[in-house]
């Protein structure tokens, strides 16, 4: 049996968990929920070696220190540096091109949470006899709420284990993130994909060929440095930045989902942190559904997340809200308004 | 015309701001309300020479270092320092005896916000007339909301510039205090007093001849130190704690009140503060009733009071929430459950 190359992707910032996640140590390098960083996590997800074959990491030189020091002993994991971030279709492109082309890529971001080990490994092993097939394969993330802030990809036709996508949709609004809920037939693009590398090289030279010519540039004239490649920074610099959905997703004839029911999530704010942590066995969720990192008091509070690295956080009187204390900064911000914390001055202005 | 003479009380701990208020630097001596403390501003109150003579400060040997250093050039005070706390019955019994028996002492606590200076002299000068003529007066505070957290007194017959009380009534529920604001005649019990001297001792005598014969003795057999003077400790520790309402006023006859409206507030928790502070002109409330002290960025907030020592304090999509960073502890507390910071961990273990 075809072993299937996971591609892990660590481009993106992220400011949304300031002041926890900084430019000097983003998000899928801290560890969020549980001992595991979100990106240990990512790798150990699909480390079984039955199904998997060694990863593949893409991420900016900034990273690889923390990378490297991040991959476990004997995982024969190769480090590909990007000369600069230029979005996820250059990022796969980068992989796809270091791999013989009847591999097998499944491309997982490296900042996601999974909460159920036994439905991501069962959608990768759909995803990948499909990409075998010759499909360009999507996780469909089951829809559990109404949310505005995810791209969704409508099902199509049934096909062995997954379905053809009848379409991708942008960010909806709630009264249409509601309908399609009811409606049901609408996942979240969660950005995991599954490609055999051969289809998927083939559709970007369709779809974007100058993007095809500069990733195969950039690679050719690219060297190997122990475990990490280097691909060529000047023609690198030529790409156009563009994320996979658009360039490739969105045009290809081939576009294929499997159905994720797996308890995702991008922990896209601190909210989404608060809850995944909340659904953790042994997550530390009290009774009333309080969760504490470091040195807490809470009286009467409920739904309340508090992290701290090292003051006490006291809070009295107070429903869903979250408290970070981290490197000086305190920020406290209601669960809903986790959306914005971006916005704020000290994640802004890093 | 006789002056008044300014009896200042300094005893109390108070948690409840925490973890501003600590035992080393309680409330009275913190600049809560614009630059000056509570203690400097109560001074200033009683200091115009037309009305009012030099103080006598009634405190713990702890404070009395930080009221001399808070107490301005040639106020002319002197601070009675007590062995210990035995409430306000003896504190005032003690400074009463250090004066002659026809001066008229007005004893104010050192730790409320008066925010209309013209009406507390007006108040303090028809209570004067009052106690001269052998009233023992407490100023009745006009009640503004149905609060439950403070003692009432109901207004008897009209007396010349003031009432008869016509009873003392203990923190009442909110039913209760619903009614009292609706029906009118019910002021809250402020804890100031006027008192001739002579008359308070005497009362005093008659009601409590166990206290006012230990405080005799203390100060019979106290000494001066130059503008303090200690009471002896041996006489002092026999006294029963009790309020002077309790003790005095609840059994006396010649209970009167003032009624003043002067915008005062015990300032008794954090949301208390908050509201004198967004009472204050110039008190730093936009437009939207934020109140920042040190380096805050508030985004989509409404009512919410930041205080920080230093770390800067982001808060998100919150109403109503107070947050106080000092000494390394960090409160964020809703308005509402201000009233139970001193439960906290923080507060309660100094």
């Amino acid at each position: 049996m075809n072993q299937i190359t996971p591609v892990i992707l660590c481009g993106g910032s992220g400011t949304r968990l300031w002041p926890l996640s900084r430019k000097a140590k983003p998000k899928p390098f801290l560890p969020l929920v549980g001992t595991d960083s979100l990106f240990e996590a990512t790798l150990a997800r699909a480390s079984d070696p039955g199904l998997f074959a060694a990863p593949i990491v893409v991420a900016g030189a900034a990273h690889v220190g923390l990378i490297e020091s991040q991959l476990p002993a004997g995982s024969g994991a190769s480090v590909i540096v990007e000369p600069e971030g230029k979005n996820t279709a250059a990022a796969i492109a980068l992989a796809a091109l270091r791999l013989p082309a009847d591999a097998v890529m499944l491309v997982c971001p490296s900042d996601h949470h999974i909460a159920d080990q036994a439905a991501f490994a069962d959608a990768a092993v759909r995803a990948a006899a499909l990409a075998r097939d010759g499909w360009l394969v999507s996780f469909g993330i089951a829809a559990t709420r109404p949310e505005t802030g995810y791209g969704y990809i409508k099902r199509g036709k049934a096909l062995d284990g997954g379905y053809r996508i009848e379409r991708f949709v942008e960010k909806p609004d709630r009264a249409t993130a509601e309908a399609w809920l009811a409606e049901g037939g609408y996942c979240w693009n969660g950005g995991i994909f599954a490609f055999r590398v051969g289809t998927f090289l083939e559709e970007l030279a369709r779809l974007r060929p100058a993007m095809a010519e500069a990733v195969g540039q950039a690679i050719a004239a690219g060297r190997s440095d122990g475990g990490r490649f280097h691909p060529d920074a000047a023609a690198f610099a030529r790409i156009v930045s563009e994320s996979v959905d658009y360039a490739v997703m969105e045009g290809t004839g081939h576009a294929a989902m499997v159905e994720a029911d797996m308890g995702w999530s991008d922990i896209g704010n601190w909210e989404a942190l608060r809850d995944a942590r909340a659904g953790e066995a042994g997550g530390g969720a009290d009774d009333a559904g309080n969760i504490a990192k470091g040195e807490a008091d809470l009286l009467d509070c409920r739904n309340v997340m508090v992290q701290s690295d090292g003051p006490r956080v006291s809070v009295v009187g107070l429903d869903d809200v979250i408290v970070v204390v981290d490197g000086g900064e305190v920020l406290v911000t209601s669960a809903r308004g986790a959306a914005q914390v971006g916005k704020l001055k000290g994640a802004s202005n890093q």
